[in-house]
């Protein structure tokens, strides 16, 4: 089902010095699937993340955090999919805390060197024991070509493995940026996507890795949502391993910060809008974009209020061009003071509504058109600033409520 | 796929003396169906109505809110079906106030003592001709003991038609209290539903009608939602014909007014809860009862969060105790010093999570066992105050994509 992606290719997925992945078969859900990996990393990478605002955080959110504030800098990645450890209390936060110094006593290192994420149902007790004992494998596995066994590791509903890679130049230097995310459903990331780890071999001060995972982050997984629903483990780490030669950056405002950010968040965007092209039962792939309001904030009410409405969502999946949704979405997006007859709305280049009534122009075979198209534009102009906002959604089907009814079972 | 709703019967919809109901076929939308009513008051009435809270409110609701504002008084509701009249400009308006002319002219009343109603399609232009033309037809038809005939006049995507009636004491004199509405889809009520209309012949102020019409959609309409979309047409009134001879009623407080409210209220609930019964595909009615907050505020930001999540409906639809998707919707609710360790949930008489996490009590037969029941009650216990909130929902089906995947074709 999913729109316009195709799963990665290995030899596409640029390895990335100094980290290493690798994955095993843990059971911790389901047999015969691999869902345990663990990400290796050289001592001296600058690591940074950001984490779900959802206040029902699971417990490996809540010690990635801690760990992460500890400072002692971070050793490994440990990532099992088939169970979220969230909805789990204090027993869910010694069982993230064991499997980390399981982990750590493999190593040789602090557990506070280790970051934990976990996907998958929530309100299950995290089966320790089958991870910890499945850790010997992961790390025989462990080499730098193996981010598509990862991007295949962290899956659940996904119906596709999400990696992305790109090479770049800095000053004299060429380095490697190649991440991977995972997500179908419950997405609306509130900080970062359920899992989304993006790494480079670049040299890169941790001042500036940790800017750089916020604005990264702003610029993508931010703009995606499939259902409305911000998972309870949302979670966004950048990596830079410190290991490529270059000058290290130290500004993003210098030229390598710039031309560094600029391949990062191409990266970023493409893994985030993987995850909407994923979205469950998703066949529309479709970009929301606000113009002319007074602040970001209110456009990005406005498109949410479009990409999370289920009229209008269905009315994508029909090919049905019963736009009036939009507008009723965007009259109920909490601008109080919004007058209607200051809104034009488009779709891609057909002009459907002019100041807040039915373009007379407008045909219906025109917005037909586009709407049998399976990607799609939705712009809105507020009249009333210019600030902008743009969310990457996908339409709700059929196939969306047999996914989450049968989710379980 | 109603749940537990039967359709009313004619007998038991007390007429409500002051009160004729004609209905009648204009072809609309649809060949066959009656989609227009007309509700005729004699002079002296008691009116007010709440209106959507959608900036891209109908013309008629614009209209509506003019010709209250207006203060001649009110002789006529004229309601149609099949096109809403929303998103259509300043033509919409103008197509709204010609159909007032035209039953003002048959009245021989002012055009401001009519309130237009219309409920359909959006940014599509309303057909005056044909609602021109039917006038004659539906007040020839007129009588007090129509109220069923009003109450499928007025459907659009409704599988069975919405009424409700009962009679009350005040003081020596028994009244009628008796409503009607319609609504399935686009169903998140901000001040009222798509259309509900309530009248009893008690004699009432306008300024205690006015205070009831508040009081009754906050505690009725403004409690229930379907897919989380707020309509364009939102419309509550409440009639008061004052013909039943009972002393003047000046004030809720005093015990008539204490009575007649609790009457009204026992009605609106019901007409509202018919709603969700009859919510686009529903199977399961649910009760969303939050305790504990600080607010009532926080506690309907909670309580929504949990009736609008497309994930915990799906799991509702599909009979799975995936309860962890509860706390999730209640983590991203918006209460930003939310403390998971203080949540509890319960699924009826099931104590499911204990301070954040699973019941170590609870097992998953008993939430299979309620989840598989066609009426469900969820109850969160947030622990921080004393205020309490109730929304009513259904859950989220198949059918409803098919639903509004087909609405216009």
């Amino acid at each position: 089902m999913a729109v316009n992606l195709k799963a990665p290719l290995a030899a596409d997925l640029h390895p990335v010095c100094g980290l290493r992945i690798g994955v095993a078969e843990a059971g911790v859900r389901k047999a015969n699937r691999k869902d345990l990996t663990v990400v290796l990393l050289e001592p001296g990478a600058s690591v940074a993340g950001v984490f779900t605002q959802n206040r029902f955080c699971a417990a490996p959110v809540q010690l990635c955090r801690q760990h992460l504030a500890a400072g002692l800098g971070v050793r490994a990645l440990l990532i099992n999919t088939g169970n979220a450890n969230a909805g789990t209390g204090e027993d869910g936060w010694v069982r993230a805390k064991s499997t980390c110094v399981a982990l750590a006593r493999l190593l040789d290192v602090a557990p506070e060197e280790i970051l934990p994420f976990s996907t998958g149902v929530i309100m299950e007790p995290l089966p320790v024991d089958r991870i910890v004992a499945g850790l010997g494998a992961a790390m025989e596995d462990a080499r730098e070509d193996n981010w598509l066994a990862a991007a295949q590791g962290i899956m659940t509903t996904d119906t596709l493995p999400k990696a992305c890679s790109t090479r770049v130049a800095i000053g004299p230097v060429s380095v490697s940026v190649t991440g991977i995310s995972k997500g179908a459903g419950m997405i609306r990331p509130n900080m970062a996507t359920m899992l989304g780890f993006l790494a480079t071999d670049a040299c890169v001060s941790q001042s500036v890795v940790e800017q750089l995972v916020h604005e990264l982050a702003d610029g993508s997984f931010n703009q995606v949502t499939v259902d409305g629903d911000t998972s309870t483990n949302d979670s966004f780490v950048v990596i830079a391993t410190n290991k490529a030669g270059n000058p290290v950056i130290e500004s993003l405002d210098s030229p390598e910060g710039r031309a560094l950010r600029a391949a990062m968040m191409g990266v970023a965007q493409q893994l985030a809008q993987s995850i909407v092209r994923d979205g469950e039962g998703a066949t529309k792939f479709i970009t929301v974009k606000i113009e002319g309001g007074r602040t970001q904030l209110e456009c990005q009410k406005v498109a949410y209020a479009i990409a999370h409405s289920p009229l209008v969502k269905t009315a994508f999946y029909a090919s049905d061009p019963n736009l009036g949704r939009i507008l009723a979405a965007v009259g109920y997006a909490g601008i109080d003071d919004l007058d209607q007859t200051d809104i034009d709305l488009y779709l891609d280049d057909v002009h459907v509504a002019v100041k807040g009534g039915r373009n007379p122009d407008y045909r219906e075979e025109d917005g037909q058109r586009v709407m049998k198209q399976s990607e799609i534009s939705v712009r809105v102009t507020l009249g009333r600033g210019v600030a902008c906002a743009t969310v990457w959604t996908c339409d709700f089907s059929h196939e969306y409520v047999t996914i989450n009814a049968d989710y379980r079972s």
